[in-house]
């Protein structure tokens, strides 16, 4: 079987590789027992994947399939391969852990966004940071600079937003159960997408999410763990 | 086979039946195909759970077994009556419903605690008012009155609070998938729980999640919506 081909957002070091979208669909592909070939993609290089239709990673090409956005290479991956490990459990599974998506998007990545977006500015090439900086100052109606400022003073605050996370895993392993599996992608994407581009400290060592963070880290080979990047 | 009894939390009206916790669990007994015959408790009535070792609402009585905590007897039911409709979907679906129950539990519960408070103390017995008052301001830090002060200006962040719910509905009938399940009966006990106390408009008609609350009062022959309580 060849390797899924992957369209991965690369810094400006090509071995960094930060997207928490991207880290979802590895860590899937991965899960699914299938291996991937991670092609470095930067924010400005539209026509790479103008053959996808649209403009954003990640974009997998399995065979003769092309598919984009994080959620519908799960989905694409769970149909593809039935008889290969589950991403969901089922399709109850599936829909909940939509919820699961939809929280991480709409509240966890914004929040770990205000804490280290200056960051990931300072680790993308040169040539990228004007698209990044326009695009990220219209979201957050505010400098790059202004957004990351008295990051020390927002931790709690973000700590507390983990609440749902931390009682999760006060009983059980994983957020997919005793074993990892695309919920657990998701959120933990979002860690990862921090440590690739900054050394502030999100999470005491003794918070659960900790705990289970340093266990995803060490997932398939501890591939996550070693990427490029910053300890925890 | 003989209904569940339960202990269902009741106003000063006995009708009045609005504990968020006892709702998911009614619905978890009517999705499994079984009866459940309420009995009314009252937030001071210690002695009548004292045979269920502990002090609240829900608990259940089913033949033999006595099962407290509104997650547990959810469990309970999933493994007792695997034959019929599952809660869950599976275990990677229970695990990922977990989720969805920790979220509701910290994050969607305490903010419209925020806003309805103050109609809560209004519908239950004066002799339950001062344990209700003490214990809910211990854990508030300030007074019922001054918790629901100004909720109005409270609506906006209280709607964005539901956005995770909001996303999923935009791609799927419920929380669940294409039907009802746990994952439903957890967010919906929330909004029955206001309903059941207070006449404070919470949603939009036209939000998706108002759309999905309407499906939900009619599910079970309406049980939801013919409940005492007010117009949504």
């Amino acid at each position: 079987m060849t390797a899924i081909k992957l369209y991965d957002l690369a810094g400006a070091d090509p071995a960094r590789r930060f997207s928490p979208f991207c880290w979802r669909t590895k860590l899937a592909i991965l899960h699914k027992e299938l291996e991937f070939d991670a092609v470095p993609w930067r924010f400005t290089e539209r026509e790479a994947l103008a053959f996808s239709g649209q403009g954003r990673v990640p974009v997998i090409v399995d065979a003769e399939e092309t598919v984009f956005d994080s959620w519908a290479i799960a989905q694409y991956l769970e149909t593809r391969y039935p008889e290969r490990p589950s991403l969901f459990g089922g399709a109850t599974g599936m829909a909940t852990t939509r919820f699961v998506n939809a929280w991480a998007d709409k509240v966890l990545h914004p929040a770990l966004a205000a804490l280290v977006l200056i960051d990931i500015y300072a680790h993308i090439r040169v040539q990228d940071q004007d698209y990044f900086r326009t695009s990220r100052e219209k979201v957050f109606g505010k400098t790059i600079e202004q957004v990351s400022e008295g990051r020390e003073a927002k931790l709690p605050a973000f700590r507390q937003i983990l609440e749902p996370v931390r009682t999760v895993l006060q009983s059980q392993s994983y957020l997919a159960g005793a074993r990892p599996a695309y919920a657990d992608y998701i959120v933990f994407g979002a860690f990862q997408w921090a440590r690739c581009i900054s050394s502030f400290k999100l999470l005491d060592a003794a918070d659960p999410v900790a705990v289970w963070r340093a266990s995803m880290l060490e997932a398939f080979g501890g591939i996550a763990g070693a990427a490029l990047g910053y300890p925890v």
